[in-house]
């Protein structure tokens, strides 16, 4: 092995332990810790974020990293050494220029504002969160102001961090397309008249719901010897290792539907990381390639397997069989048509595939006046509310179903929410081009999920940070990310 | 504050940082963690363990420790930072002797250990775990070695970590006193004929057992904002700080007592932890004293308080109406009579008061002989089995309930055992104490515990690590530890 690289090793295995119990802290945060534990351990994660921090960033892994770009050394790489060398470089490039207090402040900081949010969410009490989110805000500018190039957009750098070379005038675009074929097939479909999911809002016990949900998550291929399903306020997925992915849901137990495809979705996002090869395994390329890439996955099991009328032919009876009651007068078909109505309503994660961007849009548009300066946070309910009304026709009546539904902005991720509808593209685009090579209905409707699995796996999940989204979507579908799939989609979905 | 302090204050802050962040792996790896995951874990808990090591045992600290051991430094220093530098001065002496990279190998070792005993546990198969505990009792006796003083005895080193004062000079002697009169009292009590307790053997539903621990464990006082509890192969408390305590049971559906004496037991260590002043949080002072002083804790609630008529008393309907079927025809008085049988059992955990030291015993003597190179790993069971037929009148039928019951060997605790046996004296000493201060009985029957927690927090729980247990013995009882306490409790209780 080079002499330099072997020295980075050290700094990379620290990293990644270091990595790992900050993130089995905010795992167990969100999912386990008592109501007073934050504040002490507040602390502890300020004090491991700094550890971390000088072990990733510091002089001499800046020497190595220099030295290991060079022609001659990386000659002597393999096809890893070199991708964690890129990967390590770049990573390094934006973080150098935070002074390490601040990073740690802002760590600090975030997990904190995780329980003050999830109350502010619980007691509908904006106020109570502002002057926190206000402070992310203020960091976040200042943190992008470090590192932008002459005038450069303070919000093109935040955008960049979860899906490399896509811009706001990328996403102006793109959003602009969005709009122009949704809003008219939407007041379309609205027109058509109501389909009845009353069923939906009926008693589902959680007790019930888990025991589906576990069910349907190893359905789709979660391993749950490399995997837990645990409850939280806001689902997500975290991964510690490629043997160690986490899932969690929320049960309401008036709302079926919830948890279910926020289960199938999470297991989508699951198998991208149970799927990195074990060569990457706690390295900085051992994990998916950018968030756009993750979320094509979470979508492509959510939507276009999920929802089909294909994958839900052969589990249907399970599922009547788990709520006798609830669904005894309901058929598949009543529940197809169900999970696929689409309907404007004020959550995001529980929206339909149609209205789904237009949530998006709204995030993106108010993100991007935050970082331009045009908005101030004691604003934002007001500013969402109109957004609400002007794309979805409708003002949510209060902040727990407006601008307190989401998690993200707590933990400072900013520039993240359009890479969720960049993900339905890329999901549109791979469905595209995977049915043409194989039965996707006649897999579904076998109950065979292993052939479509096993595509995702070879062609995407097994590289890890390795591939860029583009470079994967050449190799397989011969073009970069192409938009309209992802209308066309839409389209004939929902024209029918 | 005195400049060395401050400087001192670093290193404290990033080892209970470290220590912290090595806890929620153990934690998460006992309740929660998928069984892939261990084999990358381990290496992470490898790393931040060395990481712990050299933050806590450096060239740096050990000169600022001895500074402020100095006479002129000391006037500087508050009781607390006293009692600080004093643990740990006294600590570091203990590990500076051990190299880092062994100390880091142990720390893996027994970190896959966990695993692998709970494997073969289940499955009933020493010889898988054979030669991970031959590997741990193989370091330990190094380990010890390295700290031995000249003619001292490598398992004397071991329980003076667990107990300070206590060697086998002292235990002989406990051992021999519990000999003498427990073995004539068992003698007598089995005479007198069998009590039935069979309905302890119907079903008893998981979830609702749950519910009912839940109820138990706030009963007794334990505060589930302060506080988790989860479930595990085995039942433990840990404590990340005062505000995060977390405890464990296991619920088995034929067996009631099982959970319910576990959790009134983990929640006693509980409660320790949780009365601990927030002066002294996050510091190596900031928990409980000592093993033997924390097992009084929780044999207190478990035997004094859990086992007696007035604590049930207010509560019995509950208990019977959680368990409407299973509980239908035993009245309190059975359940009473059936909770404090006597009766030789090959588990310890679920062993009664009577018999509960003769399990002690048997490890201590086994203990006692790996320590001296009396005996090789692969005889351990036969060994023990022979132990139990000669102290408990019966040999365990496989090693499950057998050898592989305990946990303590996997994790390396040798010398921890003991601690058990005099915490029941320690517990029995308080009680005859604070039975003449105030009316035990009476509060129990009125369901109030708060005066009986009070006292234990103020005379015991809030002072932490900052005095040793004689210390608040004589403080509270005017003696130090006395073994005619429990004896004389033994006999009354179980000479009627």
């Amino acid at each position: 092995m080079n002499a330099y690289y072997e020295e980075l090793k050290t700094y990379i295995e620290k990293s990644a332990a270091l990595g790992t119990a900050l993130s089995m802290l905010h795992w167990d945060n969100e999912t386990l810790a008592p109501e007073e534990a934050i504040k002490n351990t507040s602390g502890v994660l300020g004090i491991l974020s700094g550890e971390y921090y000088h072990t990733a960033v510091n002089d001499k892994v800046m020497e190595l990293l220099e030295k290991l770009s060079q022609p001659k050394e990386q000659e002597t790489l393999d096809w890893k050494e070199k991708a964690i060398v890129k990967n390590m470089a770049k990573d390094i490039e934006k973080i150098k220029v935070i002074p390490a207090e601040e990073y740690m402040e802002f760590e600090a900081l975030t997990s904190e504002a995780a329980a003050i949010w999830a109350k502010a969410k619980q007691n509908d009490d904006y106020a109570s969160y502002m002057p926190t989110l206000d402070r992310i805000i203020e960091i976040q500018k200042k943190f992008a102001g470090y590192r932008a190039k002459e005038g450069q957009k303070l919000y093109d750098i935040l955008l960049d961090d979860y899906e490399e070379g896509f811009t706001t005038k990328e996403l102006d675009e793109f959003f602009g397309r969005i709009r122009e074929a949704v809003v008219p097939l939407l007041a379309k479909v609205r027109e058509k008249g109501e389909v009845d999911k009353s069923y939906n809002e009926r008693f589902f016990a959680s007790d019930k719901q888990a025991e589906f949900g576990k069910f349907l998550a190893e359905y789709v291929g979660f391993d749950f010897k490399r995997g837990v399903l645990a409850e939280s306020e806001h689902p997500f997925t975290m991964e510690f290792h490629n043997h160690d992915v986490r899932i969690t849901t929320h049960y309401y137990e008036n709302n079926l539907e919830s948890s279910i495809f926020s289960i199938i979705h999470e297991a989508g996002h699951a198998l991208y990381e149970m799927g990195v090869s074990d060569e990457l395994t706690l390295t900085p390329v051992g994990s998916g390639t950018s968030m756009g890439m993750h979320e094509s996955q979470s979508r492509f099991y959510e939507n276009m397997l999920g929802r089909s009328k294909a994958f839900w032919t052969p589990i249907w009876d399970k599922l009547k069989d788990t709520f006798p009651e609830s669904l005894c007068d309901v058929s598949l078909d009543q529940f197809i048509a169900g999970i696929n109505k689409a309907e404007p309503g004020f959550i995001r994660t529980e929206s339909d595939e149609l209205t789904y961007s237009l949530h998006i849009m709204v995030r993106y548009e108010i993100e991007r006046m935050i970082f331009n300066n045009e908005i101030e946070t004691k604003d934002l309910p007001k500013v969402w509310n109109e957004k609400y009304q002007e794309y979805l026709g409708m003002t949510p009546p209060n902040d727990r179903l407006g601008i307190l539904q989401d998690l993200h902005w707590s933990g400072g991720s900013f520039g993240y929410f359009p890479s969720y509808a960049l993900g339905n593209a890329v999901a549109a685009q791979l469905y595209h081009y995977m049915n043409q090579k194989m039965p996707i209905e006649k897999l579904l409707l076998e109950s065979d999920l292993s052939s479509i699995r096993e595509f995702l796996k070879e062609n995407i999940h097994k590289w890890g940070k390795t591939k860029t989204t583009n470079e994967m979507l050449m190799e397989i579908t011969g073009e970069p990310l192409n938009a309209e799939y992802y209308i066309t989609y839409l389209t004939e979905k929902y024209g029918k």
